[in-house]
């Protein structure tokens, strides 16, 4: 039986109005459905992990808006960090728990914050990712590039392994929009989606092989979990861990020595980067409109392809336009092209300067 | 000395969401200053007539707001009609006050809620129009056309009078877009801006002619005017008055007749009709925006040719987007592509068949 860890972190800045530092958007109900992205994703998740196999790494500042969205989950699944020290921690954190609770546990890693448009097709690619993982891999899930995508890493696939599964030739970082676009013409690369499934043992060598600090730090704070001086270790060791992903701080250099897999896939996928990829994401009315507005009142007239979000209960009217984002929140709305979804994170910027943290 | 009336009436459909039926244009900062298009209306007069032969005709709903705004007035100048029944039966009343009061009197009639870019060469025109209006006509300000409005009725223009004074040949009803493409080619139309000047008592003598029953009844009301019997008068006669345009009760048939005259105006003009004419009658940035909002945190990311009006203390961020109007308020956000700002008063039906009268 699989062990399950969500990663629950990030705020997303391009997700702005609706997502603040105190309200990332993995809380919010972006799935076309009553459902958080967190909880559509412990949803998803049932298929593969019982609760009690389900754990989840977030901040202090989440935890009790965790706890109340997911109550299925034994609390002490739920891995608190005193502060977010990037992706290797978090993995790390939940393998080393983990690995003392149950040596042998395979283990999958999903984030928070996905969308995912085939759920059977989902369990099963996790299900063959979880199987190069009892052969020993680090194994990802690499998901087929649609377009040219610059956002993400981009994985070289080698030679075929068991089912499914490939050998990972290489990890590649954030291309640039002309390299994008040769990966994607190849067919030789796929997108890093930041889904892993591993032996705890098998991670937590590769750890101590590549960052010993880190592990070093990791291993204390796991000794001391289950016990009465997690909060002392914590505050001790916490704030010298190495901030770094586990893409850079693992991955890459495992998959230089041979030991990563990926289990290619082709379901429908996203991160929610930017409400453009929402849009993509999600089905739309036959205008080709997306609207997540629970409460409000929305009025559209000959508008075709918009994306219109609102938590509050206020009348929001459009007219005449094509292609373009509205966002309505208690304190804030955002009209955007669709296109330049990804700039609202130069007005947060912006308004991070006019000190609207408030807003923020 | 020239006496004024203010018709503050109509609650601005197109201008939803910041006009409602409780909060019409006129009482609404649209100036470009802090100064309501009533307030403006009222200072543009100062250079014509003293505040104590400034009048105003308005609704119940209306009436205390207005005493606010204009704190100058003397209170009996604000005339407050029971039920809105036109422009004819407004103008008449105003009419009917004054001639008591001073039946020599030459009064202009303006709409409160009205741009005028020229306060001068405004002043001067009313002041040409008051002269003709000496000379016994009713006289209409033509406002020389600069496209091919269909939201407008036309003057043709006559035969020369004194100064820049010309007769009125033919009122003519709203046009469809062809005929009104041939009357700005021909140079023999001007707009009927709703700007009139007039002896008190030639305007009454043509409403007896034509419209004897309304004058009758707005007589009965005058009488009564300033004694203690105006309440069970306006009771009693108010809701038995044809509800009619001064421009098809009264102007049209005097000028059948030969007694319409026209002073042709070219000064920058706009009846605020919908944002996008208010987003042509006011100054602009250097990218073509107008914002019009005192208390909002706005930020804008290569916007063009926008109209961003707030009446609230929210952030409105609007990024990548050319000619759109994005109106926010307490209740209601509106979002909607300048070529269709007249599809606004669609929006307002369909509310009201939702029943949304709270937002309307």
């Amino acid at each position: 039986m699989l062990y399950s860890t969500i990663l629950a972190g990030g705020s997303g800045t391009r997700l702005w109005p609706l997502s603040r530092a105190g309200e990332p958007k993995f809380l919010h109900p972006l799935t076309g459905t009553d459902r958080s992205l967190l909880q559509a994703t412990a949803d998803r998740i049932r298929m593969l992990s019982t609760a009690d196999r389900v754990y989840v790494v977030t901040g202090a500042a989440h935890a009790a808006a965790i706890r109340s969205q997911l109550p299925e989950l034994p609390p002490g699944n739920i891995l608190v960090e005193p502060a977010p020290r990037d992706s290797c921690a978090a993995v790390s954190l939940a393998c080393a728990v983990l690995a003392r609770r149950d040596p042998d546990a395979i283990m999958a890693v999903f984030s928070a914050d996905h969308l995912i448009g085939d759920e059977e097709r989902f369990a099963d690619i996790i299900r063959q990712a979880a199987d190069a993982a009892r052969d020993g891999y680090l194994t990802t899930v690499g998901i087929r590039p649609q377009h040219a995508e610059v956002r993400f890493g981009y994985l070289k696939v080698g030679e075929p392994l068991a089912g499914q599964a490939r050998l990972v030739a290489q990890f590649k970082e954030k291309p640039s929009r002309d390299v994008a676009a040769s990966y994607l013409e190849s067919g030789q690369y796929l997108w890093n989606a930041g889904i892993f499934a591993f032996g705890v043992r098998d991670f937590l060598d590769e750890l101590n092989r590549q960052l010993p600090h880190l592990a070093a730090g990791i291993a204390r704070v796991a000794d001391a979990w289950d016990g009465p001086r997690r909060d002392d270790v914590l505050a001790e060791v916490w704030p010298s861990l190495e901030k770094i992903s586990v893409d850079y701080g693992v991955l890459e250099g495992a998959a230089a020595v041979g030991k990563v897999a990926t289990v290619p896939a082709d379901m429908p996928w996203s991160d929610v980067g930017d409400f453009d990829s929402l849009g993509e994401s999600l089905p739309t009315d036959e205008s080709g409109n997306l609207v997540i507005a629970p409460e409000a009142e929305v009025v559209t007239r000959d508008v075709k392809d918009t994306v219109v979000v609102s938590t509050t209960d206020r009348v929001v009217a459009v007219i005449g336009l094509d292609d373009v984002v509205v966002v309505d929140t208690p304190d804030a709305t955002l009209v955007c092209a669709r296109s330049r979804a990804q700039e609202v994170k130069q007005v947060v910027e912006e308004l991070h300067g006019r000190g609207q943290h408030a807003r923020l």
